[in-house]
């Protein structure tokens, strides 16, 4: 049997990203329906505006079902314009925007691209930094950096470091490094000697050795590298490390990225401030 | 005169990011007040929720005016409980999921870490792939693996290929390279070698000159690579090069990585499926 089928579009003035990001949360508790999402960006002119209307109708005459359209526009014209397709409109802005408006007594300035622009050039310029320096720490690169750095991520290689990382610089404009946990440093029971003076900002990654063993066997098959009994190994002494040093963990076995870094983020203590 | 200060909460059972967005986006029309924003994400007890309530209650009374709370659970008790909270308690999947409730007759399924939790793991790999391909073909390093790419982004140094790519790889799991252009590629007005067997993968990114010039300032003070003169010739030659060869391009000065982002893939005609 086949999922029914629903046409979706995300239409914005902007990149639809907040859009996009809600239409999905919401659409994913659905599973018995085969979603087929368009996503429309910068929809700033009458032609353009026409042309998505004529999408959406085109859509809900070919598909025997209206289409799910989600919005976010800042003119208020092309709110009104967009409600009149022939399809369930969904305004995701002003519904809220008009909770807010009446408790802060105050009417929104409805001025575009404040969520995924640029509004404010320092910030916006230390997330770009926090990328660069994600990328130039990455995998024990460039130690001398470390006394930069706001975390330093730590775990066996593929135990998702290096895109904690970046997602971390990405979106909460930290200034990530992280560090491979190799059988060098599996010696002994202390912490690789670039890593002592920076034991506070420690975050080790663990995942479950069957899972590494997985994903090491896809990227090299049949190596030293991937076998389980190495994968093994690996864990339990990076685990016995973090112990050994009290130093905060996630394990990343069947969590996205996502979840990694909120949960990093949270033991940390940093504060959590969402740049754009 | 001061910003009137408000508290924010943003309170989920999952990473609270879709709520923590879309709050944002919400709370940037009203430029004159100052949002304090406090996101708890993981509240996923009796125990976490009665500390958040608790949070909210005091936060109230102290402020001398009710916060605003953002939430997203799929714990329909928790619904109600966060509901009696002293504040403006704004659920933000609610009333959009009677909607669509209604509209495609069905009951969603509430089920948690739907929307940034792995769901296919098939798809989540490949959006880590993806990253760790973008990390591996860093400015112009790997051109063997070009072939596997989905985009080449060109540009100067700063220009902004670096967390573009990046960006493309986390959120819509595009296997993105980027190559710089640097004075060897400006002796005539072929593509650099490496380039050719890939001209319609390739997206230009441009820049106002004076901007480059600043970034660079920053970066290497007082060097000839930052000097005015070298920003406006590497830009010129740089756009000409995308003119003569037909390069589709986006100028990066004073808009987002999602912003570039968003367009480039606009622009590239590849199917925008963002992942999770």
């Amino acid at each position: 049997m086949g999922l029914e089928k629903r046409s979706v579009f995300v239409v914005s003035d902007r990149t639809g990203l907040t859009a996009e990001e809600l239409a999905r949360s919401l659409l994913t508790q659905f599973p018995l329906v085969h979603f087929v999402t368009t996503v429309l960006p910068f929809v700033d002119s009458d032609d353009k505006l026409k042309d998505v209307l004529r999408q959406i109708n085109e859509s809900s005459a070919s598909d025997g079902s209206r289409p799910i359209v989600f919005f976010t526009f800042v003119n208020a014209d092309y709110r009104k314009q967009i409600d009149q397709a022939n399809a369930l409109v969904i305004d995701v802005f002003s519904s809220f925007m008009g909770l807010l408006s009446r408790e802060l007594n105050l009417v929104p300035s409805w001025q575009p691209g404040y969520s995924h622009g640029v509004t404010d050039p320092l910030r916006y310029n230390s997330r770009i930094d926090a990328v660069h320096f994600a990328m130039d720490c990455d995998d024990g690169v460039n130690p001398d950096a470390y006394d930069q750095a706001d975390m330093i991520l730590v775990g066996v290689s593929r135990s998702g470091k290096t895109p904690t990382c970046v997602y971390l610089a990405m979106h909460f404009g930290l200034y990530c490094a992280n560090y491979p946990l190799t059988d060098d440093d599996f010696l002994d029971d202390g912490l690789p000697p670039v890593l002592q003076p920076y034991r506070d900002r420690l975050f080790g990654l663990t995942i479950d050795s069957r899972r590494l063993h997985e994903i090491r066997e896809k990227r090299r098959p049949g190596s030293a590298y991937a076998k389980l009994a190495q994968c093994q190994f690996e864990v339990r002494r990076a685990e016995g490390l973090y112990r050994h040093h009290g130093i905060a963990t996630s394990d990343t076995s069947g969590i996205s990225v996502e979840e990694i870094a909120t949960t990093a983020l949270q033991q940390s203590g940093i504060r959590r401030e969402l740049l754009g």
